[in-house]
């Protein structure tokens, strides 16, 4: 493993300035420079679902507690987490108001109003938000008390179009990963007890961080019939019949942001992908020596005003201020932009600009020209390496095991994924948990079914899971 | 007065798809057909504050209650209000978390830890979010329990750039009033007893509602040093002298879609001016009878593919649904779509297409060719022609009175804005608010100063204020 460790990160992060503490445990302030990266994923994202004819709107933040309290499994589930209002308006209110950890109970409590007719359907709902879980052990991003996301609600009239739209949405999720964000993962399914807390089955894209454990990346749910019985969502079919719907829910937080800046960090610091960095250039002016020289001086100048030209499509910061050129390349070292175009008296006496590339920590001279020429190029192939590097990283963290002994030696001199049979028996995964804090993940899609022996109980086991310890 | 009172604006505002009454009193589901314009507003608002350098980022819902009590003025304008958490994670908290009615006093305890020097200023800070303001008399989107705003935050070096920049806001807030949402008003102050808690001087912008009430648009704080001494935001300037940095907030709300809804609304519905309607055009293809007739029915089909492309700039739906076309026309009358073009029998024989201006309910028959060269200005015209009728009605509304009998008479009678001299001592604006429900709604910008008496006292006065019931 790479000694990019959870102190790595904390600190990294606060220094390139996407995070502060918040005064409330487990909150943080999402500060400019990490807030873009958000605009951006949202963008995609909200792209994408409008494609799909997605509509957003906006629900209540408070949910009344007799809501959460309709299903069963949704309210085991949560409860232990939420933050509860008591008090408002000056006045102890009559019923307690759970500030929501996640919107089905409040939507569908809509929907039950809105859908009547199989014509209302499917009904394709999003909203973004911020929400509110209670955590035991907070973590900045990963796991934050109050974070922002996406949900996507819907309800369609039969069970295979909803799992299909489920599937699609992960799919949606996989290539915002992979493509945006550069980061390989696997998509696959949750076990029932990993699932989320009232759905039939829950979809998942599990990526590796760098120090081993894994991350649930998103999650698409089938829910199934169980929140539309439990809201009396229902529909009249093309016959007559009135029938319930069934529903998917889905998710992507700002974790986003701090797996992104964990997995492709290096020693220097943050290293961002051209399509999600906040920005994708930085020009460097190097004349704090040289102002005495007005020649020298003006011709940077003019360097840059054309240069803009070129870099006019791309979002591009200069930095004017009044520190040395050391200190600027280590700060957008640290910052992690892509490129960094450097000018100054070598520069303008070649007539070539100098081009960093942050991820390989590489010097080129171009003239302006050839920047013109190459720069597209240039930031492609800085983010298909990144994906390159993350996708080979997971893969060779990804072991295969046979027995129990190998799966713990993975688990805790190793660490990341482990593939093992399993029997899918609740008390196995149980077991495996308890004794290695490691879980499983999800058992990948299109894996083929074989034939094997459960590592925990040798029972006979028909599929190939991915296990790992987890934030 | 129109017509238009609170009662058709709820029951239009509810048909016509734009909000549901949510489950906690006060508080509303925004429905993607309200959503949408909320969106639009965003945009609009986002890229005039990216133009300025005002960047987004995200603070903490929760408030601990002590950070509230750093500033008098501001906690007692605010603690009758608040939502209050007090159970979290299973247990009763130590100190009870505010749920943010406004984020002055959390932003600033991290301003405070984020300047340092003159160089680190101005600091100019936005966040998008929810709010929460227990209202005792609620009122969909013009006074909701909860409500999406964006709250911007900034910090100067001296009073005179921060009044400037909260000028500088207020401009934007009135060009998005006028130019987007096609609403004329008054920019101007706030009296003291009407500003902002916290605040030195408050800016705002005056529009009226058809029912003669009045309601403020956005408002723009000078905050003076009043929060940066409460919370010790201060600076080194040039020289290395300490001082407190001068600070200004402000806010834009969800209340616009409310505003923009009920002022251009008519006796058949909604009516939105094109730059902020969810969309600019509808299709209604007339062919419920023409299924048999295949050569009309595909005639109609092949203008729809040719308008498509004459369109595609625009956001645009077509209703293909089973309903009657009378029945499509009420709806879309009702939701106030500002162009919709139909096209039947009729229009394929005569080779045009039958254009229903919504604002002058109106129909024109145009070639394809003419509908291409005419679109853009038919929808600015249509702009213009909103905002026009707007004006006309607030200045035939506004009316200047020289005492207390026409004064009352003209709230009383005729509603909508009195203009009229008034001392500026705090008893006479109670004592007429008692007697008449009548506040201070601003001192207009630019007013030139003349002598006068005050209506209520007789005193003398320097200058006309504008008076008006409001929400």
């Amino acid at each position: 493993m790479e000694i990019k460790d959870s102190n790595w990160y904390l600190k990294t992060l606060i220094k390139a300035g996407l995070f502060d503490y918040g005064p409330v445990k487990g909150t943080i302030v999402f500060k400019p420079y990490g807030y873009r990266i958000w605009e951006k994923i949202q963008k995609y994202v909200d792209g994408e679902f409008k494609k799909l004819s997605i509509a957003n709107a906006y629900f209540p933040l408070f949910i009344p507690e007799s809501f959460l309290k309709k299903e069963k499994q949704h309210l085991e589930g949560f409860s232990p987490e939420v933050a509860i209002v008591t008090f408002a308006g000056g006045e102890e209110l009559e019923e307690r108001l759970i500030v929501r950890p996640t919107s089905e109970t409040i939507i569908y409590h809509f929907f039950s109003q809105w859908v009547k007719s199989y014509r209302d359907l499917p009904l394709l709902i999003n909203q973004w938000s911020n929400v509110v879980r209670w955590e035991k052990r907070p973590f900045p991003f990963l796991r934050n008390t109050e974070f922002l996301w996406q949900e996507g609600h819907t309800a369609h009239t039969s069970h295979q179009e909803a799992v299909k739209f489920a599937l699609k949405i992960l799919e949606i999720y996989q290539k915002i990963y992979q493509e945006i964000l550069g980061i390989y993962g696997y998509a696959g399914k949750k076990s029932k007890n990993e699932k989320f807390a009232g759905a039939k089955d829950t979809y998942t894209y599990e990526i590796l961080l760098p120090d081993g454990k894994a991350l649930q990346g998103c999650t698409s749910h089938d829910l199934g019939q169980n929140f539309s019985k439990a809201f009396e969502v229902k529909f009249q079919d093309q016959k007559g019949q009135v029938k319930y719907v069934w529903q998917t829910s889905f998710g992507i937080t700002t974790r986003t942001i701090g797996a992104l800046s964990w997995v492709h960090g290096d020693n220097r610091g943050l290293v961002f992908p051209p399509t999600v960095s906040p920005y994708q250039i930085v020009i460097v002016p190097i004349y704090s020596k040289e102002k005495n020289n007005k020649t020298v001086y003006n011709k940077i100048n003019f360097y840059i005003e054309r240069m803009k030209k070129i870099i006019s499509d791309y979002e591009f910061i200069i930095d004017q201020s009044e520190h040395t050129p050391g200190y600027k390349f280590n700060e957008w070292d640290l910052k992690g932009v892509p490129l960094r175009i450097e000018i100054g008296k070598k520069e303008v006496e070649q007539e070539k600009l100098t081009i960093f590339r942050r991820d390989k920590q590489q010097r080129l001279m171009m003239t302006l020209e050839e920047l013109e020429n190459n720069l597209s190029f240039l930031l492609k192939e800085i983010q298909v390496n990144l994906y390159t590097k993350s996708k080979e990283f997971t893969e060779k963290n990804t072991r295969f095991v046979k027995s129990y002994e190998e799966f713990k030696k993975v688990i805790f001199v190793n660490k990341g994924f482990v593939k093992a049979f399993w029997c899918e028996q609740e008390k196995c995964e149980f077991k495996i948990k308890e004794e290695t804090k490691a879980t499983t993940r999800c058992l990948p899609l299109n894996s083929e079914k074989s034939s094997g022996r459960c590592i925990y109980c040798k029972q006979k086991a028909e599929n190939i899971w991915l296990f790992a310890q987890s934030y």
